[in-house]
């Protein structure tokens, strides 16, 4: 219990405990709502993404516009972009980042089913959504490279300040990338 | 003391005990430092920074672009820019941002001197580099209007993900910025 993000050896002692005592009721609901995921949630073969089928919930979609695809490095970074309802593309999960440290190569990444989905045509547009971190940028770099001599737009998420941002308390990085990518207004 | 930023009631009882320990050897020599504050300390005429002289270095610096101004709404904003050493051109300070709340107006702001300055000529280009604030946002959108008939571009700093930035932790208007204005590799 205590290898639960979120959770430290204190909180999942008193989780534990919490269960315990509610061993006739919640605790069998729960162990129920597990072996559903278990048993139900599958990998979709197309992107990535974890769901009740396969091809999952985006994929499936007819609304979907097929021909921009965004690329993430993990099923809850999908997650978290369509929480924002804001693109209406659909999804290809890296499975993870380019790290020399943990020993991750391109190999390791779905990059090889990346270029297989873009060689069948019909994506015009292929959105990187890496982390602003050293190795998601490492990564977004690497994949623009292998698409360098493919017919599609290659774009990326913009750096700068965050919503709510306050000059007085930004990190010199993202004032600098702030002020290098600024744009016309209006 | 306790109004001092960064000071609750309780670190002003110690700096103050601090100080009053030191009374022979601390305490007079930060007096003569805030006395030399009170005397030396400038508003520059030019465009509102506060420095020992008038113009300020900034504006006195004849390698510093004067056909690039950055405008700003705090000092301490100028200061946090001029730190990343980005920005080639000189600033000019706003004073504060629109605010219905606190009933702050344009004529409360230092626009009609920004007007002067671009009026009299040899600017090109104007950042307008508020906080992602709505209130800032409001102040930067004010002056864009304000700068339409002049013959100047107008640029804001750029919004989206900060250095570092994960998705997955990321608040979703940040995220929707980051996508709505996703730019071209390479």
């Amino acid at each position: 219990m205590a290898r639960l993000p979120g959770l430290g050896p204190r909180s999942a002692r008193r989780a534990v405990l919490w269960l315990v005592k509610r061993r006739e009721s919640d605790l069998p609901r729960l162990l129920e709502a597990l072996a559903t995921v278990q048993e139900r949630l599958v990998e979709c073969e197309t992107c990535g993404n974890v769901d009740t089928m396969n091809p999952c919930h985006i994929c499936a979609d007819p609304r979907r516009d097929e021909r921009s695809l965004c690329v993430v490095e993990e099923v809850s970074d999908l997650w978290a972009l369509d929480r924002s309802k804001l693109f209406p593309g659909r999804y290809h999960v890296l499975g993870g980042r380019l790290s020399a440290l943990d020993g991750v190569g391109p190999e390791d990444l779905a990059i090889g089913s990346l270029l297989a989905r873009i060689d069948k045509g019909g994506i015009d547009e292929i959105v990187l959504a890496m982390n602003a971190t050293l190795e998601g940028q490492t990564t977004a770099h690497y994949i623009a490279e292998r698409l360098e001599e493919r017919p599609v737009r290659v774009t990326q998420l913009a750096h700068g300040l965050p919503v709510g941002g306050e000059l007085d308390y930004m990190d010199e990085g993202t004032l600098a990338q702030a002020l290098r990518a600024r744009r016309p207004v209006g």
